[in-house]
């Protein structure tokens, strides 16, 4: 029979297993962040149509979910949560010592063509720091990333560190207009250096291609450029956080004009063409949203490609088990059996009992199918002593075990 | 300065002391359908609005958050989750081995008049468990929604468990229509039990009244209804899962159409007006989406007031502690007390820095504002004897502690 109704193209489900391995990266990423002194925020689902516009400018309308709710008011569905964050940290946190150091885990969305990893409603983790020395926010905010990804155990990561300064104050020797430098950057960002020929002099082009090209050669030339001497200092205190794996990019452009000064990403290589998966740098935001101007950095991790990557790395995520099943044999060993459940499962013991009312062999079947460590056979013959009986699904070995001790016994084979 | 944008109508913004204690609840409440063998599913946030239509009828349009993609698709934020879920289990999980349990947890969207703990963005964690016999499902689903209710602390609640059937056998001795018992079911669910004068007989009537009014009292009628023996073996399977607080109550009735036995909601008293924390029951929808006809059971905890209810009986949930927060005094402490902040984090103990440059007095009063447990200071002086400062924010005392022994000693007071 054809199902009536279809989830919305561009859109997923997720089923347990893959539920279980999202909510051990999601809880991950929350524990690092709160080891590392953020606090998580959550904001609505949806925002004014406005507020998406300030940030990132008309064009990004085309890819809102955006629309007029009963009551006349354009809103659109969040696409990315920077925005909604710093709306919410100018309405209600201004006020706070500094700095305000929050993380968010949440959905969102955009209306476009669906392709290999990219979906209609996808979700992000990320972190803003707030109202700190831009250094000290810098490192403090990389390496919350960075510590992230080691604690999922995604070690095989590409880290690129860029400054906007450097590219600024070449686009500044040209004659080009605002406008034409800020397409610059989004050309740059692209990694589509052929298409700034239109724009740039060859002597701009040149340089540019010098810087990209390998940074680490031209450390002689470099001094000549703002912010090098700061990502220099950058790099040394990340070294001071135990991460010696970054590299200095400038051709991280970040395509927004809210980016002020140091620009990240950070790509994991086994997604091949895909392959970023984190975004930050250091942006003001709070005085465009109507509050007082204030240093931010922060950072976004595309949560499915991270989960993709694992996928990739063949990193071991902890599979959910269940620990025990019980089969009740006989309707009189239903209750008793029910206590024996709840016990278990108070005892934190994972436990699920047979309700069909199947017989052993289909018992031991489904069991095994959905991953069961022990079965716990009720009989009657079992409750007259007192006892039960306990199968190990992996060696097929099975023991009579007094009720008074299944907990202990159980908790005994686990550990 | 006014801000210039807010977040819509009807909306909420979480900061980290909320949020600590939301992520506490729904930990608690995943941990507990884990331990009762649920695995976690989760559905897209919009679905095709007729999918809502199909469940809960052409009226609920008016409550949706409805509206047209870019693709003149209808779709619509959804209301509830039972209908994605179901449309989940029938596309892909109607051949699994029965029964399939499953429970999900998410935000869900309704256009209404915002009011007291009523918000159009909300949040309900919910269970569903397809494809067993109905009493063993019952038994499973509600002992699921008492188990977690415990494990989070939430023990002052009313527990009231109706059957369909009885109700159903009352309206059918009268002549009124299908379409004027569905309306007298509506009437029933919000106790307005006046406004059926006008629909139902007089000797009907009474018989509800004394039905609803004490249904111990009238024991010895009771047998001659359908649906009691029922609810006395579920009552007794309860107990064996060591619940002896439910009680029965014939005025569930549950507003739609689609429940088909049993029927319970919880309430938590504290909560006043509106009480309801949970709301559940036996149903039937698989068909409905084009599946086949399944047996299922379910319940929705209501997330927010659930949240509220425990703020009322003061439960004491785990605050977010910062562990640490490490001063360092001077430039020349920045880099070795990075690499202490990092070994602290890395031995799980939540500590942060300070990025501002704060001088002593301001740190300490701080580091107070935000709840740190220890302060660890590091000047120059210490660190020349390989050692820092900890003063424990409490007693105010102050500890020379070797570096080599810092996470120890943290760890130690910790404990």
């Amino acid at each position: 029979m054809m199902p009536e109704f279809q989830r919305p193209r561009g859109t997923r489900d997720f089923g347990p297993e893959e539920m279980a391995k999202r909510q051990f990266v999601e809880s991950e990423m929350r524990e690092t962040a709160r080891l590392f002194g953020f606090g998580e925020v959550m904001t609505p689902t949806f925002e004014s149509t406005d507020l998406f516009i300030a940030k990132s400018g008309e064009d990004i309308v085309g890819e809102l979910y955006a629309f007029e709710d009963k009551g006349n008011r354009n809103i659109a569905l969040r696409p990315e949560l920077t925005a909604s964050v710093m709306r919410f940290y100018v309405n209600e946190m201004q006020s706070l010592p500094k700095p305000v150091k929050v993380f968010y885990y949440g959905n969102m969305f955009r209306y476009e063509r669906p392709q290999a990893g990219r979906y209609r409603e996808f979700f992000q983790f990320g972190a803003e720091l707030i109202g700190a020395p831009s250094i000290e926010a810098d490192a403090e905010v990389i390496a919350l990333a960075l510590a992230t990804l080691k604690n999922i155990g995604l070690e095989d990561v590409v880290v690129r560190i860029g400054h906007l300064s450097i590219l600024q104050s070449i686009l500044d020797r040209t004659t080009i207009s605002e406008s034409e430098k800020r397409e610059c950057r989004r050309i740059i960002d692209k990694g589509e250096i052929d298409k700034l020929k239109s724009i740039l002099p060859d002597d701009a082009i040149n340089e540019l291609n010098m810087l990209f090209s390998n940074p680490d050669k031209v450390s002689s030339v470099l001094n000549t450029y703002p912010g090098v001497d700061y990502l220099r200092q950058l790099l040394n205190r990340l070294k001071a956080y135990g991460f010696t794996n970054c590299t200095v990019d400038f051709s991280v452009a970040r395509g927004l004009d809210y980016y002020t000064g140091m620009v990240f990403e950070i790509d994991a290589p086994s997604l091949g063409a895909e392959k970023q998966i984190c975004g930050g740098g250091a942006y003001k935001l709070a005085d465009l949203f109507g509050g007082q101007e204030v240093n931010s950095t922060g950072f976004a991790f595309g949560f499915d490609r991270i989960i993709l990557a694992l996928e990739n790395s063949e990193v071991e995520v902890p599979k959910q088990m269940l620990n025990a099943y019980i089969l009740p044999i006989g309707d009189s060993a239903r209750l008793p059996a029910t206590e024996i459940l709840m016990k278990l499962r108070n005892a934190g013991i994972s436990t699920d009992m047979d309700l069909m009312g199947r017989n052993m062999s289909k018992a031991m079947k489904y069991a095994n199918n959905i991953g069961a460590q022990k079965v716990i056979i009720i009989g009657e013959k079992e409750l007259t002593e007192e006892s039960v009986t306990v199968r190990d699904m992996k060696s097929g070995e099975q023991e009579l075990v007094s009720i008074s001790k299944i907990v202990q016994f159980i908790t005994g084979c686990l550990n």
